[in-house]
């Protein structure tokens, strides 16, 4: 693809593709070392040789994968699985440093069996919510361990996406799931010094099936109060009912000034956690249009908002999937990047509507794709 | 009907069935003016000879209703629908005595253009939230109007449905929206006196067709924060995105002291405003179940919740179709009257979940009509 | 906008973008006589002076809209909103020919009442499915006027979509629904001439919120194997349940030689007839992709399928949104036609994911305004 | 739970609950031996000591299972997971036999990786639509050692669930997939002898997560088309879009005589694969009620339906959730035994809808539990 942005400044101006190029430039996306491996359903999965399977292998992808796009400088981390024992953090921050990385937030995982901790069958019935209270109170453990593990890699973030849930109505009582809950964030909050912070995501639905603890926003940011200043709301782009407004949610939290991050993926049924920008380019244009214009607004700041990616790559090879998923976030930021926010607002505030409707058209229609080209280059020049 | 209670007697024991009995007859449906017209679609409404048309009619239906059901006491008012000037407010007062019937909820109405107020086809772009000042203004004037009128009326709750929301990306900023609406809410709260009280619906889509300005229950909420204490949620069982889980959402309104009342319908697809019950019979028990809980936990109490109908009957005889969702209701609430809680809450924390669901099961199989059957006569007798 | 290809020739090369110039030229969109009056909700609509009110209001527009993109030579007419006596079909006809325009599609409405016709306030209980004979047969004659007002107008398509359905599960049984069906469609159809044709469309739901008589692309098939080899299923948008794969539908039909038309829109929650392409321009392109496949397998010309619109337009100037969907159209085939599908069928029969679905980005993230316009401009100079 | 029949007798008459228990006593439903292991999700599963892991404990829960409900007479088997040498399925046939039971359908498993076998890691790109020849035709001929294995059983079914799908718009062409597809049954169709008969299921989603390759009920109509007489639609209640309509589906398909069989389950969100009736009993009432309609007039008869459980037990022992499933089922068989057609055919044709209405009311809130243990009771008694 070639880089030259004279197309773009012929139609968008030399000063918009500019202001363009620096939003670019400060985006950073975040990896997830799970996304390097092969994911799988319920069905099964289908490894094959040269899949990554140990961590090492995963910090190998995200090193390859940081050097062809620049992108991925931090990854995010789920423990156990990316280590248990104090020594396999310490081989991991040396792993991590040796490939040019840092680690990014810290995932405690509440869902994977482990013999000998309280996190055994019994993670069926709840992990945080559990009625079993040598349950829950290994559940906290695990994530003040994750905060621990937080602090060897230099890691300044906690997130937290809580499997728990129910599959029948008379399965747990919604308020005894909710005062379980809440107890635990504030201990696990507590356990978080300044400049440390916790995510706290919510899902709709999956792995409960007639309900999860955290269905939605409005649950999780009442989560967030209870954890203070430092918390913020995880947003899952695959983690909500059926044409739910997304965009509007990401504009809610900004103003509350409660968006902690975004895990990015794309979906057309469920959390199909598929690449991002894949099914729906216009919905994630319009995600970036609401923080782009919070930031005119100086409502936030990029560096406020964890850009995550979460996704899961059954198909395709995950190193590939995960260069298609970062570029298609940067396409769309670069879109909305030319999105010309004074004409918008002013043809808004004036009722005109079809003439607010094409200053989104306009950006949308752009074929950025020499910018982001541009970007890239520049990225990966500065780093040698 | 039959009222012998010996069968559920039998199986459910003397106390429960009396207990049962005693919240069927504190349960106070309010049922809505318009509901006893002919209601339509955008495809066109088939009147006939015989419906209610003027604001007589309406009454004298649900005088009927009343007589018949017990029910219905309260009848929510809808403005200008229900009255324009001061002296038709007057007759209406006047009408409601002459039926043995009470002012309900008022609503106000910000969808119907009327001439000469601000609030012509420039409602299109929006009420509350509309970019025009003028038009903010006379949104605001009415609900004021309305407060006037609640007090003419003897009614004590303000019920605000907004049909605000957009039809494309770029019609409104989400940020210029909210602003908007927080400084309405704040000026339409502070008329409000102690003992009245501001109910704010919110409805994920429709008429707005990319969003609504109050598109779910956190919007909601954090316009009841700016609004004060005297303030609540209205949940509308239609107004949610599909598989959304609605009674986890009461549970959590409840505990917050939020929870200000509901407008019961059913649904299959969007706000379809069908009977209550005639689709998901099962989760109104559940949301009654969730309602009784909270009452046994002691947050709540009955009469700090609106229970409102909210129905469009289109094709059914308007007095019929509202008989059989009173009668819906009613159904569910004492089928969730015969959960023992107790038993419930022993067997879900103990893990032991099909014993727990089967305490819900037990309590829902349940042929409660002769229980309804029994209360509505004693109640009926009790009203001469 | 500029009509420069150069950009475009330069990364898809010379060949390719003609071959897309091509396809452009030939795609006939048809245009709704309906779609250029205000519409409205079931809450109202908002007028205002110098909207489109008549029948001669509309066709004036429809002349505007042709003048300005070349689209819209043939205009679908909806009876009797278009007119009703022998005398208003001939002043149709005139006033078409003046504006230099045609007749497209004609559309039969059986839910607008009107008096002593049978299509009374009993179209409450269904139009073909009505359990009132009396009310069926005036359903079918309705369409059988229409067939003759095609002839006079020198139209060749009924288009039919049926606001059949109920409002309860009790209210209609499905077989004795779907036996009127079958019947009135058989009459239907014998009234068409070879080269007449006949299009049904379906819809999930609205107006009958329970269920409705054609509810998918299946039901509508299995009315095309009665109405016989003339007749062909109307995809219409935003007539699916969340989530459908309404491009592997479109693929089935095209398939089964049974697609025969479109009725594009936008929409994000429900039937929300918003701008074509306004919200997922994505799905729109893949719709293409499906289409232009199937050409490339010799499956379908493009002559074969009634590519209409079918938008309401609330809030913006019809006229205005209607350039706005022609437009978004006319991109999205564009883009599509620049797919290379010998390489994508090469890619996709190796398993070569990740370099199939480039093919599909590499085609989408193309600007194709400047074609789009050189198209328009060439299609304007010729029609002089 | 007593057994005691007069309240019911009293309420609906002797005749029909005699006509109900004979329906009950009709009855059969088929279990799943997968059904009596520990489920999971794609998060993983919680197993515990004593949960069922061999097809041998499968079994013997089975048995315990039938001899408990006096359902479950036939289990359907999944193979490999039932068994993969001809000696495992000689001595699957000698253990069902000993337990009393019988093989129900044999469902092909193209989703499990086995080696050696062309089934292996490209099983990712679909099984019976693979681009690789190969591995179709090992998909193939898995499916004809189902046949084979089903005559050793003494089966007469062949259950075909496709996991087949796509995750990305361009890894498969719909028309390349399609044709695989046809060509595949075909192949399988041929394999079967008269009286044994293929049932194709449909899924909208997942494992495929952009298309599966036989999302609906049409696809999978014409698939049977193809396959010819002996083959029908299996409707698994847990796979179609939100908010569609699945009784009139089962109503289509009983019309067009291809309703091969039922998995039921329950859902909320997506395929849930909950407890049968555990989320929504209306609506496995309203599927009863409109397969006993089509009995009424003489369109299918029962053994003609094959009713079989499909579901996966993740937090409930399996057993106990089978009863419950189970029971919830009989439970809406018994309810929609109760409606009188005659009565609701007469209240329907004469657009009496409140009237007709109450019929399906009248038969919904009986408590049938007594009806279900007494046929239970009777139907375990002459097993002796």
């Amino acid at each position: 693809m070639k880089t030259d942005l004279s197309y773009l400044r012929d139609i968008y101006g030399k000063k918009a593709v500019d202001r363009a190029a620096a939003m670019l430039q400060d985006l950073e996306i975040e990896v997830p070392s799970w996304g390097f491996g092969r994911g799988g359903t319920r069905f099964g999965s289908y490894p094959e040789v040269g899949d990554a399977r140990t961590v090492e292998d995963r910090i190998e992808r995200a090193r390859q994968f940081h050097t062809r796009t620049g992108q991925g400088r931090r990854v995010a981390m789920h423990f156990p699985w990316d280590g248990e024992t104090a020594e396999d953090i310490r081989g991991l921050a040396a792993a991590l440093r040796r490939a040019g990385l840092e680690a990014g937030a810290v995932n405690s995982n509440l869902f994977t069996m482990r013999a000998g901790d309280g996190l055994d069958h019994r993670l069926r019935y709840g992990s945080l919510t559990n009625p079993d209270k040598e349950v829950r109170e290994a559940s906290v453990r695990h994530n003040l361990d994750c905060v621990r593990i937080m602090r060897i890699l230099g890691a300044k973030t906690l997130s937290l996406w809580l499997p728990d849930g129910t599959n029948s109505p008379g399965q747990m009582s919604f308020y005894d799931q909710a005062e379980r809950l809440d107890d635990a964030i504030r201990a696990i909050a507590r356990a978080l010094r300044p400049g440390e912070k916790l995510l706290i995501e919510y899902k709709i639905f999956e792995p409960g099936m007639y309900s999860t603890a955290i269905p939605d926003y409005s649950r999780a940011l009442a989560l967030c109060e209870i954890a203070g200043k430092n918390s913020g709301v995880l947003v899952d782009l695959g983690h909500h009912a059926p044409t739910t407004n997304i965009e509007q949610i990401v504009a809610f939290l900004l103003r509350a000034g409660r968006l902690g991050g975004f895990h990015f993926n794309d979906k057309k049924y469920a959390d199909d956690d598929l690449a991002s920008g894949s099914i729906d380019p216009a919905q994630l244009f319009r995600i970036f249009v609401v923080i782009l214009e919070a930031m005119a607004r100086r409502l936030v700041r990029f560096k406020d908002i964890a850009f995550m990616i979460d996704e899961s790559h059954q198909i395709k090879d995950a190193l590939e999937e995960m260069v298609e998923s970062v570029t298609n976030i940067e396409i769309a930021l670069a879109k909305a990047a030319l999105v010309d926010f004074d004409k918008l607002w002013r043809h808004q505030r004036a009722c005109e509507i079809s003439a607010a409707d094409s200053v989104l058209h306009h950006a949308f229609h752009a074929d950025v794709r020499p910018l982001v080209e541009a970007v890239r280059t520049e990225r990966l020049r500065s780093r040698q």
